[in-house]
């Protein structure tokens, strides 16, 4: 790759998620170089990703091509490849075909769903970070359904038709709802030789209550709707083992071909790149101002890092990361002009916001506190807004408008591997 | 699965492409049990596959589940199965699991691309007749651009960005002028190390003219919209081999590593299962009423027959497949109310279109011949009223409306299987 001839300082963002994209855009207009880099060529609009798993929209609705996002900062350039590490001394970024100089680094790659150490569980469950995850959840909760109504076996065809969250946070709440909806109402009447209605939906929780992050009233009202909808609620559950015969939980076996675990995540390798001090949830340490203890043009943010606020981490959610990057930016526009620090990061929140279904969401926004239909609305306004891009915004908003008026889901595409031949032959698991 | 108690006749169909999907539709009230057999759980209109390969839409956009286009019709069941074989002898179809017996067999499993015997081919290049296909296709196209970012080498980048079609018929035109407003327009200045618009694309015909199927003036149209796009179109260029570095065709070999076969299909499978005599593309060859000699209860229609239409066979395209449909459920469901043969079958052609870019387009309406915008015109309307069901008209008229008003492709979006870990890395033919 030509080497551009750089006078002005360079900063490089790698991970286009939230805190990356805001942090690119935020310097736009900066006196510097910016290079995003990521391995994949779209930003991806996680808050949805669910929607993707259940049929609703289609990947390209809840993504955006990186290099359009940018397209009119002509100080920025966007690299698709893979980081494999980082050069602290030489200040250099390491991808498989090259090194990368940096002046500024923003290291923003995000978490990866983690199973605390049980691996093995990953075989029989499926997480929903990606948008190959979101197609292979699903490609298996169709499956499920065309593979019961060949079933004979009325045992098998339960196991086929119960359907498992694990980590009753708010990714674990709307797969439920969304589920739920889909089995009870979307699919109803679509087959001949069993009752889609037939489906159980169940969603366990190691803690005494789903949505710890909610206020116990408002969290106590989604449980009421997601029962409403036929999702059966199992608090005080941890998950004792996860194999191809389904769920061990609580003390008893729940047969399920169709495992989804929400429970946890780990941060991306960067801790390791930066041979840096990680939590637990391998999230990279890091100082008020979000640099790296000893690399004061190091910043880690997002999902990647541990910031302490009043002595708590900060949780990994997009209006964090977001706001991370564009005080980075600030950090770095202000040393590059020679203005004075802003201070150290402080997280404004806003609230937060859960849907269950097609109607009911809870909204906590500190004082004022409501579930309902009225949650719901926020919820959807919110997330229309912050959608990147006009026409994904009206194809959203679109679809979503069908799906609530005519029950009827757009996306229920199953597709395979060019290597698969053959539909509900094969074990279910191999589609994972 | 629960044998149904059939006191009525039953019509299996194989296949749930135009041909089938009209049959089970036409049947939905006869006097008659329906079983649909399809290997995928959606209708695919195919006619705008190049569009997803292109990353003009969403897989979803142009599928239908096949279970939700007959939910209403209470005799008609939908499996999703793989079909192996036909025992004409006993009547029944032959899947994975079962056999399931048919009164009236309706075969409608369409074509599949064909390398004229040179299977090794396809290591190098992609065919366009399933979703897979398609965003294979759309996965290199996208992988293309983001490599040639990365090439310092310009030979390299020259071959990167040099897209060969393979094949001069409607499919054929239509991906050359979608991969040249792609290059030249869309990614116009998305890219820092390189401009998009050096992109080489080539549209290869063996016969001394493109789109044999139209009058030579509309063709001559088309070849002339196709050059104002920047298509450099070589007739009487047959292919002589297409390796890794591209293709050797007319004597010259073209460094290419995107070369797209739309030249040739040869028919499903079926010709075996029936042990029936085939024409030299595998179709079935059928009597004047679609049936096979000797069976009068088993049709095959569509792209998997050889129907023979004043001594001529009728054409493989989406018209034929849907009239003969609905000829043979007209024929069964006289059979089976005892009125009399409606005679043989005869295809009522009611024309051809071919679309060229965004504003282009030719007619062949018979007496009623015409070229450009108000081709392209007619064939956005023709396309959208057979495009099935409401919610993907508008979905679908939406996204052609923003690209042809923003030039932007609403999903250039780059998937990986899980197995792949990294995009750019690996060598671009893996990603086929």
């Amino acid at each position: 790759m030509k080497a551009l001839q750089r006078k002005r300082p360079h900063v490089v963002i790698v991970g286009a998620g939230f805190g990356g994209l805001q942090a690119a855009r935020a310097l736009g207009k900066a006196p510097v170089d910016v290079t995003v880099i990521d391995r994949n060529n779209h930003h991806l609009f996680q808050p949805l990703l669910y929607q993707v798993a259940t049929a609703v929209l289609s990947p390209a609705d809840i993504s955006a091509p990186i290099r359009a996002v940018v397209r009119r900062q002509r100080n920025t350039e966007v690299l698709m490849a893979e980081v494999t590490g980082v050069d602290l001394e030489r200040q250099e970024v390491i991808t498989h075909e090259r090194r990368i100089s940096y002046d500024y680094l923003i290291i923003a790659t995000g978490a990866a769903h983690s199973y605390f150490g049980h691996d093995e569980w990953g075989a029989y469950s499926s997480g929903l970070k990606t948008i190959v995850n979101a197609t292979s959840i699903r490609r298996r909760l169709l499956l499920a359904f065309e593979a019961a109504e060949l079933e004979p076996d009325p045992e098998k065809r339960r196991a086929l038709l119960t359907f498992v969250l694990v980590g009753g946070g708010p990714t674990g709440v709307e797969m439920a709802g969304a589920i739920a909806e889909l089995a009870h109402k979307v699919l109803a009447g679509d087959f001949r030789h069993f009752d889609p209605r037939e489906s159980r939906i169940l969603l366990l929780e190691a803690l005494p209550r789903i949505l710890p992050a909610f206020p116990e009233h408002l969290a106590q009202r989604a449980q009421e709707a997601l029962t409403h909808l036929g999702v059966e609620v199992r608090t005080s559950s941890p998950v004792e083992k996860i194999d191809e015969e389904g769920v061990i939980a609580g003390g008893g076996r729940i047969p399920s071909h169709n495992v989804i675990w929400t429970a946890g995540v780990s941060a991306s390798p960067a801790g390791k790149w930066l041979n840096a001090e990680v939590d637990r949830a391998g999230r990279v340490k890091v100082l008020a101002n979000l640099t790296l203890p000893d690399y004061p043009n190091v910043f880690v943010i997002g999902d990647t890092a541990c910031a302490l606020q009043k002595g708590k981490p900060l949780p990994g959610v997009a209006p964090v990361a977001m706001q991370q990057g564009r005080y980075v930016a600030d950090v770095i526009r202000r040393r590059v002009t020679g203005q004075r620090f802003p201070g150290p990061f402080r997280y404004r929140n806003k609230g937060s916001l859960a849907t269950v279904g097609r109607s009911f969401g809870i909204a906590d926004l500190g004082k004022l506190q409501f579930a309902g239909f009225s949650g719901w609305l926020l919820w959807l306004i919110v997330h229309i807004i912050y959608l990147i891009g006009f026409r994904n915004r009206v194809l959203v908003l679109f679809q979503w408008a069908w799906a609530f008026l005519t029950f009827e889901r757009g996306a229920r595409l199953i597709t395979f591997e060019s290597t698969a031949k053959s539909p509900v032959d094969e074990p279910i698991e191999e589609l994972l």
